[in-house]
């Protein structure tokens, strides 16, 4: 069953929050991460991972292990993966006809079985308790309606899986709201954040497909192609926000959002 | 230009070879790290980097970063793409239908763009000298036709480049040649092997495709499957047979050989 949902930003200033505005964001992932203190599993999403252009991923690896942290941010630790239900999603939407691939890395099982985790998914992890993950790489080379559709097949896997598990997006918004930053600053960037935080606090995530193509481009968000697999997950059933926050300390946008199941 | 192929190994004993076959197939791989001494290029396919059951994977990360040797033989390094040309291989193969995925990891350019190498290609590259690579990965479940197409396909863009660009096909053959060993004795093993000799030195290479299904899964190599993408590379062109050598100081056999280009 699919009882949760986190969107969970990657910068590292949730870690060691330098203003107001980013201990309130830290606060709701931590809430996250108390949300769901009793779940079998993750399902992590992660734009920062393996990278295709236009195939999703799910990782069969046995071992996840920490690799690659930002700005010289390391955060060891070693994660396993829930094989069976990694199995049963790359299954599903195999034969949904979703372009997915499967990611092993040098040997099929045991010990050499690993993984390398970038801090797009080591970000998030250190919010929530440690328990066997799924993790998964979106696409922005797939159609909207293709990534919905594969969040769909995602959450009836979910659903009829006997394991209580918890849905991470792991995403970051626009990339440019710093004159000095390294993208600059472009009010596409401004315009994106503020509709991406309107669509969660008003219950209106169905209209992230309208969002204009350029609108997306031009404000340079990772978190675009995560949040449609998400919404098309949220709808095997009804979900209740239950905590949101924003905060730009540095050149790009952050978000944290906690839904629980309620039907 | 294809100037020529290396099939090369990937296990520990060639590293400190133990008797005196393994010294005869280091020394063939130290001609093949000769030989190509003065290409722009390699195109190294491996079976320890990804897997994934059926597609082709194009590394197309920057930096391509030692990460995980065997048996605690950490071999570290670092290398580069040749993006250019890992480009025009992935265009040209998934234009004629090949089924296949770039690869990138974390950030699409820069120091963030890394991919992480396991001895299936540490070992190879001690033997020869450093120049950008272009990483691929072949998949066994894909068929020995497509596979062999999909070599074709990777010999013309090669063909076609300016560049001078060897290929190397890292591979190990039967695995069950010690009763000891982790996957114990079986005849099929020493049968695969013995005819994988045979069909290098008496060049033969196009009866690979004739080896029975049944012999390939019981000999537990992981060679088969490169080799059907190099059989299709060597189609371009004619290439002779400069060495070649096979040791199996432990439970799984070793090949080296090297082709260099004739017309």
């Amino acid at each position: 069953m699919l009882v949760g949902i986190g969107l969970m930003p990657h910068g590292n200033p949730v870690l060691e929050p330098p203003d107001e505005e980013t201990r309130k964001l830290a606060r709701v992932l931590n809430d996250i991460g108390e949300a769901f203190g009793d779940v079998d599993s993750y399902v992590l999403v992660s734009p920062h991972n393996v990278r295709m252009s236009d195939h999703l991923g799910v990782v069969m690896a046995e071992n996840l292990i920490s690799w690659l942290g930002f700005e010289g941010k390391e955060l060891p630790g070693e994660w396993k993966t829930d094989i069976e239900l990694a199995e049963k999603i790359y299954r599903a939407e195999k034969e949904a006809g979703i372009p997915i691939v499967d990611l092993n890395f040098a040997s099929r099982s045991g010990q050499y079985s690993r993984w390398p985790l970038s801090w797009g998914e080591l970000i998030p992890l250190q919010f929530l308790r440690k328990k066997p993950l799924v993790l998964m790489t979106p696409s922005r080379g797939i159609d909207r309606k293709t990534l919905v559709k594969a969040g769909e097949i995602l959450g009836r896997v979910l659903e009829e899986s006997e394991k209580r598990v918890a849905l991470i997006i792991s995403a970051d918004h626009g990339h440019a709201h710093a004159k000095n930053g390294p993208y600059g600053y472009r009010e596409e960037s401004e315009e994106y954040d503020e509709l991406i935080m309107e669509l969660i606090n008003e219950d209106r995530l169905g209209e992230l497909l309208e969002i204009p193509e350029e609108l997306i481009n031009n404000a340079l968000p990772d978190s675009y192609w995560g949040m449609l697999i998400m919404l098309g997950a949220m709808r095997v059933g009804k979900f209740e926000l239950k905590g949101s926050a924003y905060a730009c300390p540095t050149y790009f946008g952050m978000a944290g959002a906690l839904w629980v199941r309620k039907s």
